[in-house]
């Protein structure tokens, strides 16, 4: 990216063409991001393991959604939202290498463990499951988001607008502004850039914080950062 | 606690009579946080190592601020935040524990390490600070907090309010109630309870993640808790 461009962080590219897929996209996550980016007349289309499960999901979220296998839909897309379980992460973008190589990898997935006492941060070896995907994905570039956006909220049809900034982070920072404009087109919300990789883990792991605000409030807690 | 204050996160008590003590109290979060909370009208002390060092830094602060030897400071009060280097961390706990037996002592330390690139979170044994604070004084209450607010806002003497919320982690509900109540004595700052000492960990990580955005943006980054 050109140094014009780096030298004013708020100024971000137009992403409004770019075909947005979802894997794990019939997960509340995936499903309620494939429907705001609809919304936001994105084409999108959402993954499964099962495609005819996609298919009948995008059928129910409408706005044109489509839906495909996860690797169909890893191929058909130039930004790829990975919203699978923690637990099958790995295993996952190990096998879409190839279908994801050269695409822009957008990992939304939070490794908590949950018990009595609510969620709780998993170790994860590689520092967060966003750096396990850029080790995998070494020939796609792999950029941290959307973490902490509430599902419900996303999902709410009486909800206009999500009052909430999406904490956007990345080695590269043509994949962030691009990650970041892309965050913007949900109505309500901001992208902002939030650091490298190496600082994933701990953005990933605040779910679990919001997770406690939201059973302590009854609320469904997002943040905000000031100044910017 | 009474089950009657536990059913409403909002109500939080009356602290306007604790003394506060800062151990590591002449260290720019330390004097930041003693000068807003003696602006609040808090009896504030702060300590240092060297306690002629602590009176001089005190009497440059003004607002009626004390300046002793750490431990003195933790015996004079009922509130004790802990702002020391990371380094220094363990051994300054250990060494005060009779001092800091039965106190409510919030840990406001962030495992921080630098390089060319920024700051990143280091990895902590225990998990967090707060959680090595908690393991080395198993006499006292620990909470965490104060980790995101600016040192340079809160030393700003042109700056009269600080928009930021304070993430507030505990596993007792009186001490949270009470260091909730404390942040939201400086003026424009909500103490915003955020889960247990289990999840402090990202909390204080979160710190390198506002280094790295105040960077980009030439800011003070803060956080606020959205729907809460």
């Amino acid at each position: 990216m050109s140094d014009a461009k780096a030298s004013d962080p708020r100024l971000l590219p137009d992403v409004s063409h770019l075909a947005v897929g979802v894997l794990g996209g019939t997960g509340e996550q995936g499903r309620g991001l494939a429907r705001r980016l609809a919304l936001a007349g994105h084409r999108v289309t959402i993954g499964s393991r099962d495609a005819d499960r996609a298919a009948s999901i995008a059928g129910e979220i409408g706005l044109g959604v489509a839906g495909l296998s996860n690797e169909d839909c890893a191929r058909a897309c130039d930004v790829v939202i990975v919203a699978v379980p923690w637990e099958g992460h790995a295993a996952l973008l190990t096998a879409l290498r190839d279908a994801l190589r050269g695409k822009l990898v957008v990992d939304c997935v939070n490794p908590l463990g949950f018990d009595k006492q609510g969620a709780f941060a998993l170790r994860v070896e590689e520092g967060s499951a966003a750096q396990q995907a850029a080790a995998i994905l070494d020939e796609s570039r792999v950029v941290a988001a959307f973490h902490h956006v509430s599902a419900v909220l996303l999902l709410d049809e009486a909800v206009d607008s999500i009052d909430t900034d999406v904490l956007v982070l990345g080695d590269d920072r043509e994949s962030t502004d691009i990650v970041q404009a892309l965050a913007a087109r949900i109505t309500g919300v901001r992208g902002v850039y939030a650091g490298r990789l190496r600082n994933a883990g701990q953005v990933e792991a605040t779910t679990a914080n919001l997770i406690s605000m939201n059973r302590r409030y009854k609320v469904h807690a997002g943040l905000r950062v000031t100044d910017v």
